[in-house]
């Protein structure tokens, strides 16, 4: 590696915790020494960044780095210099590992270096991206009319981001909640003095978020119906419309379907045409979880997966999965800006609008969502599509579907691992053939490859059964990762069958409970 | 300025739109080249901060770059190069200024640049800090653990970062919501089925987040009981010790009350100490909103006013307010782990569990709040309070507190002026004294201002009188720019005077509606 354009290592610390505790301010006290000093280290990220595959995927904290963070509030400060030998020395050798091509456990994305420039730049401008009359809500729009069009949504369509798919799966609900209640103005009453009670519906596949956000919303975990799916781990139609028949005829207000294009255990894709017919027959708010399977339509060989998306009332996704946006990069999109507004916007934010000036302007995020203080995400996602342009990124999207192919390829023609459900995307459900019902092997199979270093598949539990999931969103992963991930996962096996048995899962899952947390 | 040490400008673009389709991945093709580029976005970003003075605090952005985030999605990318030019032409000059010394709208921090390179830091590394084993999550203990310390709350007291204070007075809400109804299951069941109708008490002074929580818990607006505040703007606690015994009279049941340290409009702060009272009495979930006013207790002179901070069951406030590190860093720090665990955590998120490895992990994020994906909010302020100290992050704090009496001094001094409320921290309320019902002239001096970008303030109502706020953050602010300030108001006064008048605000305000979004 060339290094000679790099300036020489400053003698002082740029920022240093000054004698007197009476500074003019919190910039550097000399410009040109922080200068060199933040060359060092965006220098020492790029050289960890070009060398991730020297490196293990993870590796277990060291006690004395956990100790590094089990100290008092300092009284006084350390300065720039040492704060970053500790960044070095105590926090990027123990990272969470998605950047790395072997890190294939959740539905995480890997960043990109150009990423990482944009957050820098965008935490510089460190615009608060709640409303105001700048240029960074027009970067936002931008963002919402991209994803309009990808998804074959009206160009008007509203949207905003957030931090991820569980709050954009939250606010969903609420858009529809006013939707079905608004003349009741359940944002001002409540729900206690509703007549009806709301339900919802989404397959058992769904995401566990979804079930949190009727917590959230006050409508009761317990409302929200989960359906069963078919063999190809997809919500089943005729159980969802009987559902819908039954609480009807019970009396209660069917307000909300959920699809799921994507789901977490499986990557599985509901049949999104047949809930949008089912909605629209039903009057109900169809929203999608797309959480990373929507932007499969960025591939024109993958789009016809997600057929039925474009019906849909809303849509949540995240660009730090499959588009690997650095976190955090939830987006909510929704159909119809007016019922959007409706569901967040207060008259008390209007007031302050200005016909001129830094308060001017007619529709700010807040009145999208429930943030008022917001950094400026859509300035990272716009130089990622800027920069590779969709059709690029489509093309990694669909790589990564490739090489779950190909991992399924190996486990079918391995005489100790056997598949557990189809790959609809790039998710490969896999187990040992002879497991015992515990899961040990599969269990030990997992730590023992991220205690290793090795490689980071997940554990997740299919029908009850512990079962390793490989989710492979990483744009580093190439088919070398994938044959040689299949090496490591057969060593893992020979090494976990001579280990001694594991206790038993802590507790029985419960009927119909999501599991994973991604 | 020395430039002598930066690496040259690159030929070629690091990162390029490749002829074919099927990249490898989303590295740079160059990794020498791309150093090179970031290190000119560096230099550029830096030389940026370092001269803000020069430049007007805020700029309407031009025709050009509002139509420039008016394309289709761009099926080829254009490369970094090209980004980073669109960027510095399009997007940097017209930010929303809450960097400049002179810009004291809203309450909004100034971040510095040692957060900048922080927030770069985290980018790389791109953890999804929702979980799992990995040292993001001791860093981020490690802010709870100093805050907890900074407040006088036990060690042991629990805390997520979130965006902001918005999300953060929401999860307060949850908390208290199943604090007050846990054995009913409220999560599992939601609030219809509930006998009883919870209602909660703030000042009417509080932020309009309080009343959004309200909303989006299914609790309804109206059961946030708005109480009168005094001369001070601080709530009256005869009015609040009324309106529980009213509700109670009437069959409600009070379970929260939220006391504000730093009312959005005019830095009021509640006497938290008989809030921590009358709570204990009744039996109330004691919630402060201390978005800016709690960080008060960094600087040992600021900290007697917000006595009984220290007795909250919990407190909200933004690390990206008065300690600027960069958008966004809310805070929910709550004094019993366990009733904060008890409000979100989901089984299913411990099965996935495991004893060893990266799955591996007692307590996660996600067991505290409503995200799963989430950046790394902790290293950034880490970075802040490492670098800094606690007592220089105080002292700037303070500063800002002298800087805004100094400006009431100006005020009371004016022939023009005269203050509105008084200066409790950081915020000066004033307006012209023959200003008429309408406040023209107040309006207009406001956008005046932001036209001309030579200062920021904002525009709130007080009492239905439309008035001036100078809310000081910025660690930039200097006596002499509030002594330019007093000199631009004054003139920015005459020229007022001399234009036609404007049109009414578009709607009277509600009674008892809090106004302010910052």
């Amino acid at each position: 590696m060339n290094h000679s354009q790099r300036p020489p290592k400053p003698i002082g610390a740029a920022v240093p915790a000054p004698a007197d505790a009476s500074p003019a301010d919190l910039d550097p006290t000399d410009w040109e020494a922080f200068r060199a000093e933040s060359h060092r280290a965006l220098d020492a990220m790029i050289d960890h960044l070009a060398t991730l595959r020297e490196r293990p995927v993870w590796r277990e904290p060291s006690a004395e780095a956990r100790e590094r963070f089990r100290r008092p509030l300092p009284a006084e400060g350390q300065g720039l210099s040492a704060a970053l030998e500790d960044f070095e020395r105590f926090i990027q050798p123990y990272a969470n590992g998605n950047i790395h091509p072997l890190f294939m456990g959740w539905a995480q994305g890997a960043g990109t270096p150009v990423g990482m420039i944009a957050e820098m730049l965008a935490a510089g401008l460190n615009s608060n991206c709640g409303g105001r009359n700048h240029i960074a809500l027009d970067v936002e729009r931008q963002i919402a009319a991209w994803m309009a069009e990808a998804f074959g949504f009206p160009l008007d369509a509203s949207g905003v981001f957030v931090t991820g798919t569980s709050i954009a799966n939250f606010l969903s609900l609420l858009v529809a909640r006013e939707h079905a209640l608004g003349e009741k103005n359940v944002r001002k009453n409540g729900l206690k003095a509703l007549e009806e009670q709301l339900v919802a519906y989404a397959s058992r596949e769904a995401h566990n978020c979804v079930r949190q956000a009727m917590e959230l919303a006050g409508l009761g975990a317990r409302h929200l119906r989960l359906i069963e799916s078919d063999g190809s781990h997809s919500l089943r139609i005729d159980e969802l419309k009987r559902a819908i028949a039954e609480d009807r005829a019970a009396g209660l207000h069917p307000f909300l379907v959920v699809g799921t294009a994507g789901a977490v255990d499986t990557g599985a894709i509901d049949d999104l045409d047949a809930l949008a017919d089912i909605a629209k027959a039903e009057d109900l708010w169809f929203h999608i979880d797309g959480a990373f399977g929507a932007l499969a339509v960025l591939s024109p060989a993958l789009k016809p997966l997600v057929k039925g998306l474009e019906r849909a009332d809303s849509i949540a996704f995240d660009f730090h999965k499959w588009l690997h946006v650095p976190y955090d990069a939830g987006f909510f999109l929704v159909r119809d800006p007016e019922a959007h507004r409706r569901a967040f916007a207060a008259n008390a934010a209007y007031l302050t609008r200005a016909p001129r000036g830094l308060a001017a302007g007619e529709i700010w995020p807040c009145d999208l969502g429930a943030d008022l203080s917001r950094g400026f995400r859509a300035l990272k996602t716009w130089f990622t599509i800027e920069v590779f342009g969709a059709r690029r990124l489509g093309a990694c999207i669909e790589k990564s579907c490739a090489l779950a192919q190909r991992l399924r390829g190996h486990i079918e023609a391995s005489q100790t691992f056997e598949m557990r459900a189809p790959v609809a995307l790039n998710v490969v459900c896999f187990g040992v053939k002879d497991d015992d019902e515990s899961g040990r092997l599969n269990r030990e199979i997992v730590m023992e490859l991220h205690e290793s270093g090795e490689a980071a598949p997940s554990l997740t539990l299919l029908d009850g059964h512990p079962t390793i999931r490989a989710a492979i969103f990483n744009h580093r992963t190439r088919e070398t990762d994938i044959d040689d991930f299949m090496q490591m996962l057969e060593r893992a096996a020979q090494r976990a069958r001579g280990e001694p048995p594991l206790a038993p899962l802590p507790t029985p899952r419960e009927e119909g409970e999501p599991l994973s947390q991604d």
